[in-house]
């Protein structure tokens, strides 16, 4: 094999070292790992001793980075991430959980998108970057937000109920976002045509699979077990014979990837979208705990690509202080519109939920953000700007769970906690 | 990210459904999946229709096929392949199997090579090609084996015990033979100072990693454990927080595949080695599911990428002639070097395991040759050998199976079968 197989694996065994252990002691002092995995990139692509560079002892034989590698790694490290995100997104959560979590979503997407578009068409008057950032602010981290839940567990309060919800339909608009983004980018047009023509694109694609998931996927499993049943009515020694789900799942994701990529969408859709298709035997199958362990071995990959694009030469006083101005911005709007629509959705409850809880819960962007700003940079969207968004989540990631876990403890004290944990 | 998306894709696309679905049909009648999986990759590499072929279609845009991704993704298949292998190889089995085993597989493993050495000696006179066919004949495949052994249910059959036990030290030999082929191939010197070195650093590399399965992995997990103990004595609320084992041992494959390739040996031997570091933690860890599931993903592309190395039009009259005297050669080797071994192991004892099944059962060589061959050619071993190589592998891989079957069914009966079913 023509490969420089020993310089690819340094690569791999540095990267993911690095990037374990750190996620491992930063997880151990409860700031997430993704956080600790974006430092280990930012690190990679930036630490230079004398003459000696840590990128520069990564190089391929002949000189080059291993960046063709890395990148490809952690695309396939994201689509395996938002699989798995789709994975657990079912559709019957997405049209049970109610007025109160739509309300949240909706409003929580519109408020930042319109915050984040206004300011960069002020800074820079330029509606292309302007609308990456604005998709950039728009998206909750479902994983973020799952975790910080899960482990105060408060899974089972109202509030949790709703800012999962929400989260979810947040992932799927905010793909919407991105989608219509991405297309206006790659076709270079601002025509109300061609706006029409992809949101419509997008609409129908993300429509025509989640209808598959809800009417398609029944039919098709219903069918085969009918035929597995009739052959065993037939010869009572007969043993199915079926094909590993896992197989099917993988080889699933990449093809709706690559239809994504084929009409002009991000491959991530295709991949979240494709995990949905699978969410309801996704247990049956030991599909999570399967696509996770292909996660342990990839998303690092992507997290610490993350960091490695951020060149910290282009960390002038200027972006840090766009950055301050947009972690305001990101804080301020998605806790509004979160807020708001907590506040409209639970009007006239008996028991409504914690609004304010609510709006913290919304505010970790975690990888979302940082994908959209990445995807950005493929159209022009510049690295200055990919920086900032870059603070801006990982900002937003690291001061969400102190303040949600307060907020959590002050309505529910720590004897509701320890009854909510015995019954979990 | 500035790689092209869309056409990797593509290329993982076609490549999984092609393979996955050719290695499911195949294996509903009976054939091991990994021969569709190398047929795929043939009718990749050649399948031309007037202007059009498969290969083209899955060009990168500048119009270079995706080899160095497919051949990255067939290394890592394969280094994940050799890590599963080695995590079913526990140091007290190969201690435990007795002189039995240790007799078919030492003489499983020595006449098959001079065999080979001495046939493409004779045949072309060159030291080095008749090297790497000898070692391309050695290893039986542990995989293949079990496999049939697991399906015919008569894992608990004196045979299968010795064969299964052979089979394993088979593949520790194989793996010393083709470090001590591929570093004398590397130092491109014969001189017996050199063979002695890189023998010693094979032996001492693979010893030493035993002896740290043996007494270093026992006292760090009592060392930990300990610790934990000691921690939750103090304080009754103490939570251990421990890492994801999956990521330990992921990165420990890495690490000594590269080690491997720092002293010269073949990164699989680094990765079969660390496999058997975690051998015992295996089942608590829930790693052998877990490796099994990036198999999945990865170990396709192996096989797929060793087809797509056989270029058709190198399938000359000489090839087939060569390649039919390499798999009776191949078979009657194997065969008398395992009868053999266990005619002599077997003598004395009550009641002697059939020589005749332990030499069929170690026919099949599955990948392991193929892996040999495929290392060869990045040393100058011709692709026209390599292609026989593939022909005789996949050949004694079909064969084994059925005649196997036969002779079991022959010595116990279906009856017995069933009760052997039934204790499992």
């Amino acid at each position: 094999m023509g490969i420089d197989l020993q310089s690819i694996l340094l690569m791999l065994v540095v990267v993911l070292v690095l990037a374990k252990t750190t996620a491992f002691v930063f997880n151990r002092y409860g700031i997430p790992g993704l956080i600790g995995e974006i430092l280990v990139g930012i690190l990679i692509a930036n630490l230079t001793i004398g003459d000696w560079s840590l990128k520069g002892a990564l190089d391929l034989a002949d000189g080059t980075f291993n960046y063709d590698l890395l990148s490809t790694l952690a695309e396939l490290g994201v689509i395996f991430l938002l699989f798995a995100v789709g994975l657990e997104t079912k559709v019957k959560d997405l049209t049970s959980v109610g007025r109160s979590a739509m309300l949240v979503a909706v409003l929580g997407v519109i408020i930042p998108f319109v915050f984040g578009f206004i300011f960069i068409e002020l800074y820079e008057s330029n509606v292309e970057h302007a609308l990456f950032m604005g998709a950039a602010m728009v998206a909750t981290s479902v994983g973020i937000t799952a975790r910080v839940i899960k482990d105060m567990k408060v899974l089972d309060t109202k509030e949790s109920r709703i800012v999962i919800g929400a989260a979810v339909i947040d992932d799927i608009l905010g793909m919407i976002v991105l989608a219509i983004v991405v297309g206006m980018a790659s076709s270079g047009s601002m025509e109300v045509g061609s706006v029409v023509t992809i949101t419509a694109s997008a609409v129908i694609f993300v429509l025509a699979v989640i209808a598959f998931c809800a009417y398609g996927v029944p039919w098709i499993t219903k069918k085969v077990e009918e035929y597995h049943e009739n052959k065993l009515l037939a010869n009572p020694d007969y043993v199915p014979y079926k094909p590993n789900m896992l197989s099917v799942a993988i080889a699933t994701c990449f093809a709706l990837a690559l239809a994504a990529q084929y009409i002009g969408l991000a491959a991530i859709i295709g991949a979240f979208l494709a995990g949905m298709i699978f969410a309801n035997g996704a247990f049956a199958w030991n599909l999570d705990g399967r696509i996770d362990a292909i996660n342990v071995l990839l998303v690092s990959f992507f997290f610490v690509y993350v960091g490695f694009m951020v060149d910290l030469s282009q960390v002038s006083s200027n972006v840090l202080m766009l950055a301050c101005v947009l972690i305001v911005l990101a804080i301020i709007s998605k806790y509004a519109g979160a807020y708001i629509g907590a506040k409209i959705g639970e009007r006239g409850s008996p028991e409504p939920a914690s609004a304010h809880i609510i709006g913290i819960g919304m505010i970790p962007r975690g990888e979302v953000g940082i994908l959209v700003a990445a995807y950005g940079l493929r159209y022009g969207f510049p690295l200055e700007l990919y920086v900032v968004v870059v603070l801006m989540s990982v900002i937003t990631t690291i001061i969400a769970p102190p303040l949600l876990s307060r907020a959590f403890r002050k309505k529910y004290p720590p004897e509701y906690l320890i009854t909510a944990d015995d019954r979990i």
